[in-house]
């Protein structure tokens, strides 16, 4: 890691509108900091688009802006958020992420030192994940029009296998994987502003999902479906996947992994950690005869041991998600309306 | 068009926070008033990631986000921008643009109907310019903290010929050609900003190029490079390019062309018009034999009969862009430090 941010602080302490206009300061801007932290070569600057191999079949497209309050939390910042959320988003296609795009839109006012910051946990991440960071954009909008740093990154992947790994191809007695304990990113959000604190630090699960979703796929797992749990957390990502399969779910709520924490944090906040926000944790539909193979490769990944079997796809007709409470009664787990936290991505 | 905002307006006139929450409303708000404006039918709901065929050649990747103010402006708006700045950059690697994403960061409070009137923009301008939006993101940040909308459109083209179109195969000899008049689109933005009348009304260029670069393709024209002038405008599309090229350009003044409104306008709000931005205007390099074919093909496309030949690359080692003044007199196309409109785009 660079450790002295490339702009001179003493003339440049601030992100000013001059440097996204298009002229010699954002030009510097991109050069000095942006394209030697993201290594695309000198190749970064000198076009409208990059240009890049023909890719080796299907591709899989994706986009997503992280708005996330505060930028820096336990175990992650905007910054990794921006990677590692996109690159997921591929992954859960059941796609290779190749590359990413990067479009900064910042205030005018943010510190230069917070913006480094910022670029310098995107390279780390994109290295961890293994993708390339090849074109971005710089924008800057008046001091009290945004709200410091707003990023999008947008990805490309490839698809190397004949899967169809789609809400679709779920089928009945799929049993349903979680590769971890859930819930942490959003009450470690949560923590830092509303000025919580637990006898213990909780840290965001924000991780890169790839290596693991690779190894599923190399192992000939024969996935059927996968969703990562972020906005709206496990319940909202169950309950669309039944609505779009038309199919029933069921999960048991004694089995699901969440920690003592968590679970105490969620308890004196009035929420519901099926509907927190997670950046590292996922579900996979697979049929019993790999659930085996699965758990083993989901246990070695981000959430290790608290990987778990959370319940299974049924033959009834009800395209619904349904939870088996600790009680023994029977509840839907519907869509939220909104969410319990905003901006937590 | 679609007359009728699908969003019930007595129900939600207003954007709200829970619109970006991942729950039930976002998830209406996707399903009824985007995904069909976008149609690219259920599956743009249905997963995190849209999957595409494997492209028949190289790949060009671009992202841009857009944060221009005012949101409709003569001769666009917002949404159309955001789709020709993404074609268009696309089109300049001479790609056939296929896709695009879009990612919306709403402010809270942002007027329902000025969301769908963007939409229905977006909707036109990629018909126009014949991409599908696959894959899309919204987030919603609270009152004060971003400014109505920002756009950000990434797109990925195929390229379907051998030409490596970049400043680096810029040659002594190449004609510099431009399809239209410059300098109308920030000359609009401005007089709205300020108020100012002027005895016609003057209308952003804003426009796809799209099928003037295929045509330009079709014809195996030996394009050399190309740039649209956007941010920083003809002036700083010239600087870069004989800069990355490492080539001396050298420009004719009294041959820019340059509507008598727009020189009217600069002169009053002292700007030159060789930096005002465009978002329907570039510059092509073309070597002389080429030249008559090109012209030809810019002439019947967005900028019509104001396509002129502005310059040349010459043999001189200097790497920079010259400007022969009317008076006779030589002066350096410099970047600007910053931009003489904030915004523009």
């Amino acid at each position: 890691m660079n450790v002295i941010c490339p702009i001179p602080i003493r003339d440049y302490p601030n992100v000013t509108l001059a440097h996204g206009g298009g002229g010699f300061l954002m030009r510097s801007l991109i050069e000095k900091m942006i394209a030697p932290a993201f290594d695309s070569g000198e190749e970064f600057l000198q076009h409208d688009s990059a240009v890049l191999p023909q890719p080796k079949g299907r591709i899989a497209f994706t986009t997503d802006s992280f708005v996330v309050r505060p930028l820096f939390f336990p175990g992650g910042d905007i910054g990794s958020i921006a990677i590692n959320g996109t690159v997921n988003d591929l992954a859960m296609s059941g796609a290779r992420p190749l590359y990413l795009s990067c479009g900064f839109i910042l205030e005018e006012g943010l510190p230069m030192e917070t913006l480094w910051r910022i670029v310098q946990s995107m390279k780390a991440a994109a290295e961890a994940a293994g993708v390339k960071i090849v074109t971005g954009d710089t924008k800057v909008v008046d001091k009290g029009k945004g709200d410091g740093i707003f990023i999008n990154t947008s990805g490309i992947g490839v698809i190397e296998h004949d899967l169809v790994i789609h809400p679709k191809s779920v089928q009945p007695g799929d049993a349903i994987l979680v590769n971890g304990d859930i819930g942490r990113h959003g009450i470690a959000i949560m923590a830092v502003r509303e000025g919580l604190s637990f006898e213990t630090t909780i840290e965001s699960d924000c991780a890169p999902l790839v290596a693991t979703v690779q190894e599923l796929l190399s192992a000939k797992i024969e996935i059927h479906c996968m969703r990562d749990c972020t906005r709206g957390g496990l319940a909202s990502s169950l309950a669309e996947i039944s609505a779009t399969a038309n199919r029933h779910i069921e999960i048991e709520e004694f089995v699901l992994p969440v920690r003592e924490d968590v679970r105490g944090a969620c308890e004196m906040l009035g929420f519901d950690p099926m509907y927190v926000a997670n950046e590292g944790r996922f579900i996979a539909f697979v049929p019993q005869a790999h659930v085996a193979a699965a758990l083993e490769i989901l246990r070695r990944g981000a959430g290790g041991a608290s990987t778990s079997i959370i319940g299974h796809v049924t033959e009834k007709t009800q395209p619904r998600a349904t939870l088996k409470t600790r009680l023994g009664s029977t509840r839907v787990i519907d869509l939220l309306s909104g969410e319990q936290l905003p901006r937590i991505c």
